[in-house]
């Protein structure tokens, strides 16, 4: 893997290594990282890919320590790469959630965070590009993800997922098993449209009911106008300006 | 229960007897049957109470054959009685859906509708009066509600039902397993608020990915005007005009 791209996030407030071709970060970890709220001190992010929803949140909370755990050797060293170039707080373990590596066997963080893969492998054609087919195309059940997104979490802590919204019965179960007090947040394309990707959130140990959230309007007009960009202020301030994105 | 009002429904198109003291229908039976597609011959409405659901359905497809079956004696007579008064399509049937009555155990229908009861027994207090118990307060869990109306839908024929938000990681994973393409309507009470209820539809047979539809503003204004109405205009022509509600 050394086909590379060096891309802005957060409107250049951070640039990431990536591969050209294979699995490559786009809104959803800028978004997913947006979520967490301001007041926790250690964060894991699972699956980390190239680390940019680990990265983004440590650019936007510096106080914070991130930690991240990738399966796949290319992208936990292209993750410690953009760790060190960037001079962020960000550990990268290499390791599988559902072999959880000993460094992080008995940690437990305030927050993890995870981007699982979108595809279910037994309904989608695989990808060519193998490490691709690892990060898009699910290795592990999403029961594992949120098992071990669960076992890594203190107690009263919170587990906050990006997922596509195809997957949300199955997600919402899991979370209601593995921890409580689950909330939704829907983000809907434009206005009136139905929903793509969901951000979800549960708390270990949580007891209130669930909630549901109303959406996060991503762009404001009806239709894509042309090559310009037309995300409303609320997604424009977190893709460009490095904002939060609140998650009540 | 001799203690009884008349009330009206979709502005006066429907007048129905329901007990002045106990469960009393308002406007969720109502935005129920106003979701069924003009589509359907044959329609069940699973614990029919009073046959609000079932009557205001009737009233809005003079075509349609609607059968209502109901557990608790009081309810069923008067469900009975008012579809003898509006002289609407309206069959009742006394019986509990945990043990089908013969006359329904062998049909099936294009659409069952319910309104399962709100509460779960175990975290809410009981209401006063044992009927309003059994309407509000879940004798028979939610899942024997979701499998019974699955066994009285024909093959592509749809269930839907209103519930509470609360309820809906449950009811989500019961649509998902005993039904398929699952579908979410929310209905937001304000624009930007959480929502509270939500509609929610599976199609018997079907394989399609669960969606998740934009949410149903029901009040215009961001807080209650005094005692003006103040819903939106596709919710005032559901309640007050007989229209249909739109599930995508």
């Amino acid at each position: 893997m050394d086909d590379l791209t060096h891309d802005k996030f957060m409107g250049g407030r951070l640039r990431l290594w990536q591969p050209r071709r294979g699995y490559r970060a786009g809104v959803d970890p800028v978004l997913l990282a947006a979520s967490v709220p301001g007041d926790v001190q250690t964060v894991l992010d699972l699956g980390c890919g190239v680390g940019a929803a680990g990265l983004c949140l440590a650019a936007r909370l510096p106080g914070v320590r991130v930690t991240g755990l990738e399966v796949q050797p290319p992208y936990a060293a292209l993750a410690r790469r953009n760790a060190d170039e960037t001079g962020l707080a960000f550990d990268v373990v290499e390791g599988d959630l559902t072999d959880m590596p000993p460094p992080l066997r008995d940690r437990q963080f305030d927050q993890v965070i995870a981007n699982p893969p979108y595809f279910r492998r037994d309904r989608s054609v695989p990808a060519q590009d193998a490490t691709r087919e690892t990060a898009m195309g699910e290795t592990a059940p999403l029961e594992a993800w949120v098992r071990a997104a669960a076992r890594r979490t203190r107690d009263r802590g919170h587990v906050t997922m990006i997922q596509r919204v195809e997957r949300l019965p199955e997600l919402l179960a899991l979370f209601d098993r593995y921890l409580g007090s689950v909330a939704l947040l829907p983000l809907v394309p434009r206005a009136g449209r139905d929903s793509q990707l969901v951000l979800i959130r549960g708390r270990k140990g949580g007891r209130a009911a669930f909630r549901l959230h109303a959406g996060i309007v991503m762009h404001d007009a009806p239709s894509h106008q042309g090559d310009g960009e037309d995300y409303s202020p609320a997604i424009r301030a977190v893709l460009r300006d490095g904002a939060a994105l609140p998650f009540p």
